[in-house]
């Protein structure tokens, strides 16, 4: 303990408890405690809170499958989460380059008439075709994301002859236009997930799915690549920088 | 229609409800319809799919909140989100400006025992005092989210003598310490509400939930604010650019 005698925590143990939880949460997410978590007492210490208050939290956790605890083992870490980049343009593929494998399961390509909401972000007519990809993207055995892909037609069409299930669309989106992605601009949500998503995504219906809408532009600044992307909420980390900029 | 023929989407209805739901919701977001949906007849031309399909798709988004429906009045939008930037480390009430009134329910602001994930993280030892500031944010009348922070003692001394409750500690921040702020990291994740946050964010039990974990550094590189944050996810998408870069 510092010098200066901190003032003890007095507060419903409910607020106690997630607090706890949600330092642990991070820390596990960040690499932390991986020989275990410390004991309850030692915790209480740490956190100022009761026992009671750390258990609570600990239980919260392993309802989130984020860590087991057993008379023997004491509290290990379950689960690890994956991070995926908030600053940079960078495809799954690209980004687990290192902790396993990712593959594709390609669940429809095809083309379709373009809602018009769709025409407008990829600035076609209404109607006009758009190629259609759905695909649900593991990592290794782990079911990660379900991703809905509309490209437009004519680089989609490029696209649809490259084998889908081992490449990233952004990788193949430069082999067959010859140019760089350029930026993109992202919606992140919060969605509960429907009970089709959630046999998907091998999630109890209604668990909590970060929902990403990206629009990719080409280097040219041409919009080809609308997606609306589901990942797992207890698997997935997005993580980025923010600055400054008044 | 376009001149080339699309081929008709023939899959699973909840396949094309899923689709259709999240085309419509994040065209709602960013301010499609606001003299209401088109009808169901003509939804279920735009997307190709069947009328059943197009209703199973307004069900869901009527259960999440987004639209009413009504025999007279057709389908209309009924909340809006609001879009907090991914781009640049800006607070909630610098955010709204134009939007409404943001006030902080101050439900905690105390000096406690840093716990050793904490200390870690604002470079202090473990148990050295920090300052800790509960707040759920109003947007209006709208709990828009709640927030736990821990901030480096001598700073946050400072800025608990200013009212937090109508300033964003993010301003404080700079205030005191006649710094401006630097870069902070950040992470986003989805997690279901606990019944305790959903109480206070007046959410149902298990929501679906944006918890970000943002680390905030003076323009010195000091870290100086840990802040966990519990946004409501159907009130609140996320928004950023993002830029190739291999």
């Amino acid at each position: 303990m510092g010098d200066a005698e901190p003032v003890p925590i007095r507060r419903a143990r409910a607020d106690q408890a997630r607090l706890v939880a949600d330092v642990l949460r991070h820390h596990i997410h960040d690499g932390g405690y991986p020989h275990g978590l410390p004991a309850e007492a030692e915790l209480s210490v740490e956190f100022g809170v009761s026992r009671n208050a750390v258990r609570e939290a600990l239980a919260t956790l392993k309802e989130e499958g984020l860590i087991d605890r057993g008379p023997k083992v004491g509290t290990q870490v379950a689960i690890r989460k994956y991070d995926h980049g908030l600053d940079a343009l960078v495809g799954l593929k690209e980004t687990f380059t290192g902790y396993g494998e990712v593959r594709n399961e390609v669940r429809a390509a095809m083309s379709v008439a373009a809602p018009p909401a769709v025409a407008r972000r990829l600035q076609l007519q209404p109607g006009e075709p758009v190629l259609f990809v759905e695909r649900l993207r593991f990592l290794g055995d782990l079911p990660l994301s379900l991703d809905k892909t509309y490209l437009a037609p004519d680089v989609g069409a490029e696209v649809l002859k490259h084998p889908l299930e081992t490449n990233d669309i952004f990788a193949l989106l430069e082999e067959v236009t010859g140019q760089r992605l350029g930026s993109a601009s992202l919606a992140v949500e919060a969605v509960p997930a429907d009970a089709h998503s959630a046999a998907i995504l091998q999630v109890p219906e209604g668990a909590a799915v970060l929902l990403l809408e990206r629009l990719t532009h080409l280097d040219d600044g041409r919009p080809v690549d609308l997606e609306y992307i589901r990942m797992r909420g207890d698997r997935i980390t997005l993580r980025g920088n923010l600055v400054r900029e008044l």
